[in-house]
């Protein structure tokens, strides 16, 4: 296994470089269509009572310390899945550091975080709770009180995770995880094209598709959710950025952030990041780890000049823009939660 | 006009005063239920295109300067309308002066906000978008050219307003007002009984209510949506808070607050607020304009108190507790709005 792991990250890490070298097409890109159904872990698996459950929390903004931040305050489920923000506020008008990454199709990422931090969306969840400036609790414990004290809630633990003390962390997590599951969003104009419907897509999107794979996207890019091979979870795909330097990182101040190394503090690690999805892409500007770039014209730019040390023409650049809008799928429906009450009483007294 | 207004006011500066004089029952209270509909101006009819769109621009943060204050923001739908604090953080973490009222049944207030100085739920709606210390845009034009550059929402304000410029600052205004005219809550415990289940409410709720009258507190809080008498839009029902002086009164700091008088400046109006409502008062704690007290059963003994220059047994407070709880009515079942994106870019930088 372990083996097998430095294996994977030599690939990963000199995969760009190599990718550089090859000359344009040669590549035959596998396209996929979104799944209809994320992945789900063997000790969660995914019921109706964990959904139901993981959706009031994920909404409820009483286990921040303000009660004013919740999980869809900066992963907005009726936008692009984030905030719009090049870095997100939490608490007390606190920033953070990182881009808000979108939580549309989180579940087809093996691991989470810009620096692939949470080898689970169970983890994940428990980061921004305790995280001083997201929602800033002092301990998940604390949390948990908030949600103890909350009468109804009790019910919606029994039902999804029996009488046996229900209300913990752990399973907080997993409801919250399992919602997230059921946030994927198929029958993007590329879906449909790709499962037969040649009209899904117009003739500069195609253009654009070929361009995508052709200059090298597809590298990192591939897969259903356009973010990497299938990896089991918990083993994450990386990549540095940038490889190739150039007056548009330093513009963007790209090259600021030293990614995986800040968690793993491994040499190899520096400016490692997780390769995200592109599901929605044209849904979640602004862009990469640092949210500095505005547009996704921009954003192309960089990652043609950046990693693959190409100079796209205008025309490339707007092709693959127009595929990339493509990528937009169908957000489901979704109804707001009930937030149990406290009748006669609040939590936050702040 | 004007000595009608005067003589309003008198009855309503001393109705306290007399009712304390007054010895309990004798106060034949009429029990109304909440309306299935709310009243509407003329100038603005309630139609499904302006309440698709007013929901819209209700869950929209990206009109706050920051991008992460919407309406919903603090006047949370999921919960009782409100944000469960005492005062509301704004953008960059600036608090607000007062608490954030229910928006529950908000159509059923002649005049919004605590002071009433905003004479209509379309006037309200433009308040808090240029409130520095809530969404905190510099001007509502800033705020509608941030509307303007969401390509879908022209659609939107077309269907509701017709092709004729329609998107204006007042129409945003009559779309939101027209959403929350749909903000109702019906078929509580106490209207099925007033409506004639008596099952519907418990022992202790009836006695409770029979209490609430014998006290006095139907002199104030009355009507169907126990906010006072049936007004029309833009003519307030205020009182003055605190009456009668008292420990608690200086405990909760519940006399610093001027009330009306910051916004008329007019000696009468010191300390005069407007008769909020009571409809789910049991989800919309902590209580009174500056959110000071956490509990309800508190706050009953305070207006009692304060008001009425009486101290309720604990059995007494209970009871109208009891009662108030019996106001919370049926929440309707809201889908999330999908709010029109910015593809391949963001309105917001800040």
């Amino acid at each position: 296994m372990h083996k097998g792991e430095t294996m994977l990250k030599k690939t990963v890490h000199h995969c760009a470089f190599a990718l550089a070298l090859i000359a344009a097409p040669a590549f035959a890109a596998q396209w996929e269509p979104l799944p209809e159904k994320a992945p789900e872990p063997a000790d969660n698996p995914t019921t109706a009572a964990k959904v139901e459950l993981g959706k009031m929390l994920y909404f409820d903004p009483r286990f921040s310390k303000t009660g004013t931040v919740s999980c869809n305050s900066c992963h907005n489920l009726m936008e692009g899945g984030d905030d719009s923000r090049p870095v997100s506020f939490g608490v007390f008008g606190k920033k953070g550091g990182r881009n808000a990454p979108t939580v549309w199709n989180a579940a087809f990422h093996s691991v989470q975080f810009w620096d692939g931090r949470a080898p689970s969306l169970e983890e994940q969840a428990k980061g921004p709770v305790v995280n001083p400036v997201e929602m800033g609790m002092p301990t998940l414990e604390d949390a948990m009180k908030r949600v103890r004290q909350i009468p109804a809630y009790r019910e919606y633990f029994v039902k999804a995770f029996g009488e046996d003390n229900p209300m913990t962390v752990d399973n907080a997590a997993k409801a919250v995880a399992a919602f997230e599951r059921t946030l994927i969003t198929p029958n993007s104009p590329y879906d449909r094209y790709v499962k037969g419907d040649k009209s899904a897509m117009t003739e500069q999107q195609v253009r654009g598709m070929n361009t995508f794979a052709q200059v090298g996207c597809t590298a990192c890019h591939s897969g259903p959710a356009f973010n990497g091979p299938k990896l089991p979870e918990g083993k994450g795909f990386f990549q540095k950025f940038p490889v190739f330097d150039n007056e548009l990182i330093k513009k963007y101040g790209l090259d600021e952030d030293l990614g995986r190394y800040e968690v793993t503090k491994k040499e190899s690690d520096k400016h490692m990041f997780r390769v995200p999805t592109l599901r929605n892409v044209a849904d979640t500007a602004p862009y990469f780890h640092n949210g500095a770039v505005p547009t996704l014209e921009e954003a192309v730019r960089i990652m043609a000049k950046s990693q693959l040390n190409r100079d796209l023409s205008d025309a490339q650049v707007a092709d693959i823009v127009a595929f990339l809008n493509a990528l937009t799928g169908e957000y489901p429906k979704i109804e707001m939660p009930r937030l149990p009450a406290t009748p006669g009483t609040t939590l936050v007294t702040e």
